[in-house]
């Protein structure tokens, strides 16, 4: 598990709610220009697409993912998962799942 | 309106849910030691109760806002408003609310 925090960094104040509210995050920036986004899904199926590449990182929770061509995967806290770019995943949230969003273009 | 972000801080990355998600808020820690949180509420009736003493900013969004021995109150984008500590406040999202709060104590 990395560290719980993010230091050093700008955060902007309002928030991006997606879904009626079932996946809220905010936009994190970094000194070197990146951002990620910090995020909750609650209990549900939800299909996300992508713009850039991601990295998800899952912080706490329990989460079946499908990504176009692959099995459908668990992942849990402390672990992370790919998405291409310009494609898209489900995600079924087990429990309340916290999250980080890395872009990664 | 203050600037939409926060500068030179540092943030949690796991949310805190409440009510089952109607609101879900972020940590923000700041170089003096002090913390606020960012936060929404999604269109509903909630009552918080305080430790410290709070002001509530609305970044974007308009409420309703009922305190002990008050008249309730419509607050909107821009605007703040204050809850004892060891107190309680009814807010009624009429929208998609965001906020800031910072803790007075």
């Amino acid at each position: 598990m990395g560290p719980a925090q993010f230091d050093q960094v700008s955060v902007i104040k309002k928030s991006n709610v997606y879904f009626d509210g079932k996946c809220v995050s905010h936009t994190v920036l970094f000194a070197d220009g990146s951002k990620k986004t910090i995020g909750v899904i609650l209990p549900s199926t939800l299909t996300f697409n992508t713009g850039a590449p991601e990295r998800m990182e899952i912080i706490s929770g329990e989460c079946q993912v499908t990504r176009p061509g692959k099995a459908t995967e668990q992942f849990r806290s402390g672990q992370s998962f790919f998405v291409d770019g310009n494609s898209s995943f489900e995600i079924q949230a087990l429990s309340v799942v916290d999250y980080v969003c890395h872009f990664e273009g």
